[in-house]
């Protein structure tokens, strides 16, 4: 089984590097940026090409790894490719491809990735769509060489659960960075609070959220809740997102 | 140095197991449910007792771990007490000991704790206050037995410490539910999203988590922002939330 990557960015740097590492061989790259195709391909054995349609041939499956909005125009590009095509989307509906090429599917890892930081590729759930069985049965094939945790996902499920990690990931990251500013604001180091955002996610691989749910909302502590007011009130829009989710937090109770 | 514990909540549990293995006398445990102090003073090698009164000796220090508004009435109570006593709240000021007692302090441990829930406390940051230098070198012995990551904190400094931490812990805790929620509506499993949920906290023990944002409104892609709020039309409240925290994000860039 020979890949072919198309794009040079998190997703596809991450893919690209866990294939080789598992032995497979990555035939070609292509990416907007040739010299950012030149620089992954290095790292991962393969050649970097300049045009789309030098893809055409050399290998079975060809995995688009770019930015949304740019699948369309690519497949449209790839029509006469002659593997298989597949995009690596959470929100981009299998139905992109049809009309365009004969067998397609999706390979969509269910991961924050940056390329600085290094991850255990095997713990990835990869969710699978197909056109049909025998497509399936290849992408599963190609799966199971990356990681142990492979879901079949339709297309309807995969944007409900691209939804769900904005709420797990982006957001809880942008919880991260609002901390962030209370301790900057006075002068305390991020350092600090690092323990307990690992031990947060930590406590929920075991448990589910709703059982583990701490702090002042959810006791309805409203001596707190309006200390905490109190001290937010020179930052109006952490305010509002404090009065919030405590709000939601109660109502979940 | 022999220790005393009110309470027999999640603080008081993990404080007492942690003194325990580091191989520190617990001498006695009081609860206001007596047969909660019994459970833990078993698990701990010590004594639970009835009354509060029977605290005034044998010990050098005694922990208060209850909940906030708890606290003055047991330091008012403790007024006899011959040791040192410090209390583990993020949010109750050094203040409440003052007229009180002699010695006095704050050890705060700066984490979500849950009973049934087992971590590694040497990483645990402890913050500490005390009266005077001669109390802090006192709690500082005892928290480097405990931990690595040992803070001297005042107690403005620890009220954000607190209000920090219910953005990265609590609030977090809650999109994590908020996340299941989807997924549940949708029959979908939560766990394809715990290993996002744990490399989103993991990430962030490296990096600044304003560096690592990822996600639709960082990127201002307007039309997965748009897909999104389509699909959470049913969940209001969830949409009201997706917004906010969106428009933050874009604010932060």
């Amino acid at each position: 089984m020979k890949i072919s990557i198309i794009g040079s960015g998190n997703v596809a740097t991450h893919i690209a590097k866990a294939l080789n590492l598992a032995g497979v061989e990555i035939a070609q790259i292509w990416s907007f940026h040739y010299e950012n195709a030149q620089i992954l391909a290095k790292l991962v054995n393969a050649k970097a090409v300049k045009e789309l349609n030098d893809l055409n041939s050399g290998s079975d499956i060809c995995i688009i790894a770019v930015k949304d909005d740019a699948i369309p125009a690519i497949v449209y590009q790839l029509k006469d490719y002659k593997g298989l095509l597949a995009h690596t989307s959470g929100a981009v509906d299998l139905g992109v491809f049809e009309g365009h090429t004969s067998d397609y599917g999706v390979f969509y890892p269910l991961q924050t990735f940056s390329k600085q930081k290094e991850l255990d590729f095997s713990k990835v759930p990869l969710c699978l769509e197909a056109k049909n069985a025998n497509v399936l049965k290849e992408l599963s094939a190609l799966a199971s060489l990356l990681s142990k945790n492979i879901y079949e996902i339709d297309s309807e499920k995969r944007k409900i659960l691209h939804l769900s990690a904005v709420f797990a990931c982006n957001f809880t990251n942008h919880l991260y960075v609002l901390a962030q500013q209370i301790l900057a604001h006075y002068e305390i180091d991020f350092d600090i609070i690092r323990p307990l955002i690992e031990e947060t996610a930590h406590k929920v691989q075991t448990a589910l959220p709703l059982n583990v749910q701490t702090g002042p909302a959810i006791r309805n502590d409203q001596q707190t809740l309006a200390k905490h007011e109190a001290l937010l009130q020179e930052m109006p829009q952490l305010l509002e997102i404090y009065r919030i989710l405590s709000e939601s937090i109660k109502k979940n109770r």
